[in-house]
């Protein structure tokens, strides 16, 4: 590898020579991933050690840099697109989305306005168009893509602060607003209300009950108290598919709540949204065309490389409110067909995340992404009755999609055992959670590699690891 | 093209053969990019009424997909990676970045927490390094990639407000701080401020000198104002070449007066900040050794596709104190040489983007990346000398980087009407702004293809454009 001076471009043939490799390397990746182990053996730091001390002075050749990711960076990947990658939630790249993103890469548009790029403005609204109908939510809420659900969600509570105070805008502050979501929501609920200025003393943890689903008569009465105390209740977040065991909160008691309090109901779908492209799974939602805003997440069950998170909300007005800004060097015609993006939140930037959706939406359908989720939803079914009727597990949480949360029937200790003996075998990959105290083992199926036989030889790795461990 | 069902992946073979023809069209693509027009000649919900009204319910070919991305999807792209798309800032996909984006999304991992993705987590440590040592910023600093500076500097005035204000991620509301930058600061500045409830009219637009940079002695008068009207400066935010014009402000005499006033300075070096990697050009961010953050784009001048913005700041703590939040699903070892990335902000998806940024830095080396913004600079130089030497055109702003801001010596009319032909053309792709109500027009250079004649082509067709429309 000798230092070489690289002040242009890889050429066409390089680019194509390299290309293919690069094509060819994640073929045999998405082949052979289910060889490798899900979870690397390393330690933190190790990988810093690996590399060298100083920066690169001079240019390397391609060939070379390719090699290092495979032989030095590789070994310390842990491998989400694995198909017994079972922890947090499982998701995919299909191969539809991972050759999309080559090409949004090759574009690099940043569609800020729609003159920035009108491709991408436009596919942003037709993919969004067909998730919301796909998932029955109403024909007039607004789309739009961010990274993440966290950042969805931080922009719902910002806009349910601009309706409930418009004026906050320019004054900021906002002291004695209180936001409600149940105890089992996901930190990024009370993240986006610490972040916007709300506080975290001011983000009521509503209790749940014995399945994990918000209580709305609890709901109730803290909104009472609240109101009794002189706060100002304006937000309630109820969650379809909570991260630890996928509770599903009552949606259509809450929202009634939220209407009669004036409260701005944002539902966090981003897990469980997407079963609701199976016909059978449309109740999931229910309620759910009453909220002001949801996020639902393509890259977390619908096959589409990280980051696409589908935010919707039937005031875009009020988000228009709460973050346009239009600076001189963008201002652009106002033709009502242009959406201007930016105009919606905080991130200026834009990647042309749309195509990538597109793709996989196109080479799917609906029919054959409902086909898969219907498919691991089952097998967590069958996974669910396999501990059920086991002597030395049991169930800890009711299985409503495609996550079962089980423990081995002995105390805390053995159950982490277990789990680190199981992610240490590289055989899979399993997390962990503790609701009510409890501790338990997330086993979470939506890789679109897996396969019923990958849920089995989870099974019986977990059976014989833990007969071998506590015989 | 006949409906089929789509419950698998692309085969490996499918995958290849397409994997292939992708990387063709790229090659293709960037090969030709500088004979497709910079802006498409679409009109606003063209695209839409193109494509069929209702979702597809069955899958489709992959060649089909791809097939329609290039006959209907691709001319209604603007170009962002041509090498005369000079509006804006202008920014470059390099060969080895596409690449790895395509890797990225086939490992398609989530870095939230180090066990998440160790080799993300560790390739974000060293590559930000490598950038936080070419660009002089102290050892200590901390590095962290977000999506866009606006994040990023939403970030910053968060950590800001924390670190004024321990109680206030608690207590919500914080009223009465008082942020500062300039007239000419990019709008990411106040929309943080507003997303954060720091609230509008809490930030004072310091006004600028005849060269657009902030005057700190008006600064200080406006600190003062502030504080003998009760209210609480907090945070002032320079800026390493404004999106306006570039220019720079004085961040030595910023920094003497955030250090007197205690306030936090984050510097804006989104754009500026990348040429500090040519050695005659440390200067740029002199000062910065100072900051308590900043953020430098990547994907603006060095090469990276989008989004990729590198955020630094020297009280790492400070910003877990305003966003860490540990949920019980994340709970993991405490090693300090495993960093959790999410605890120190809101999304807690997060790509494995370094992975991009360590192929780009390595493929140039610093050596590379220099000599090609020196170039930029140079050519921003004699564009600039051109126009001082016509007749018909005058500068507007002291050219400091790569931008060159002018106006025909004529009416604003005249120069809108002058802009638009040049951009209807396809030939190029400029943009404006108006600063103390005078309406300039920019151009900007800055993509990895952009060639010295790309450059003089482009006065050809302004000059001689003008000259056609107004003689």
């Amino acid at each position: 590898m000798t230092p070489t001076s690289k002040y242009e471009d890889l050429s066409p043939e390089e680019f194509r020579r390299l290309g293919y490799e690069v094509i060819d390397w994640i073929a045999d990746y998405l082949e052979d991933v289910r060889s490798r182990p899900v979870l690397p053996d390393v330690k933190p730091g190790e990988l810093v050690d690996k590399l060298p001390a100083s920066p690169p002075e001079h240019g390397s050749d391609i060939e070379d840099i390719f090699d290092d990711f495979r032989r030095i960076i590789l070994p310390h990947v842990t491998h989400w697109n694995h198909p017994r990658f079972m922890a947090y939630f499982s998701i995919s790249a299909s191969a539809p989305g991972i050759l999309a993103e080559a090409l949004i890469a090759a574009l690099n548009t940043n569609g800020m306005v729609w003159k920035s790029n009108p491709a991408g403005t436009e596919l942003e609204e037709v993919t969004l168009g067909w998730i919301r109908e796909w998932l029955g939510l109403p024909s007039h809420y607004f789309g739009m893509i961010h990274d993440t659900a966290s950042t969805s969600t931080m922009h719902a509570i910002a806009a349910a602060r601009c309706w409930i105070d418009p004026g906050v805008r320019f004054t900021g502050g906002s002291r004695g607003l209180t936001l409600y979501t149940s105890q089992e929501a996901h930190s990024s609920v009370e993240k986006g209300a610490i972040a916007i200025g709300i506080g975290q003393d001011n983000v009521r943890k509503v209790p749940v009950d014995s399945d994990y689903r918000m209580c709305p008569k609890r709901l109730r009465e803290m909104i009472r108290q609240d109101r009794d105390a002189g706060k100002t209740p304006f937000c309630v977040v109820p969650t379809v598919g909570t991260t630890s065991t996928t509770s599903i909160d009552p949606v259509p008691a809450i929202a009634d709540i939220a209407e009669q309090e004036r409260l701005w109901m944002h539902v966090d779908a981003a897990y469980g949204g997407a079963a609701a492209v199976v016909p059978e799974l449309k109740h999931l939602l229910e309620g759910c065309e009453r909220a002001d805003s949801i996020v639902m997440n393509p890259h977390k069950w619908f096959f589409t490389p990280l980051d696409l998170s589908a935010f919707y909300t039937r005031h875009p007005q009020i988000l228009r409110d709460a973050f346009a800004l239009i600076p001189e060097y963008l201002r652009t015609q106002t033709d009502p067909r242009a959406v201007n993006y930016m105009d919606y939140g905080v991130p200026l930037g834009r990647r042309f995340r749309a195509l990538k959706l597109w793709f996989v939406l196109r080479y799917f359908g609906r029919e054959g992404i409902a086909a898969i989720i219907r498919n691991h939803i089952m097998w967590a079914g069958e996974f669910a009755e396999l501990v059920r009727r086991s002597e030395n597990f049991e169930l800890t949480a009711p299985v409503t999609l495609s996550l079962v949360c089980f423990r081995y029937r002995g105390t805390d200790e053995q159950n982490q055992q277990l789990l680190e003996e199981i992610n240490r075998s590289g055989m899979a990959f399993l997390s962990s959670t503790t609701v009510n105290g409890r501790f338990m083992i997330r086993l979470a199926i939506g890789n679109l590699r897996t396969t019923r036989d990958d849920v089995m030889a989870v099974w019986d790795l977990i059976r014989t690891s833990a007969a071998r461990m506590f015989a």
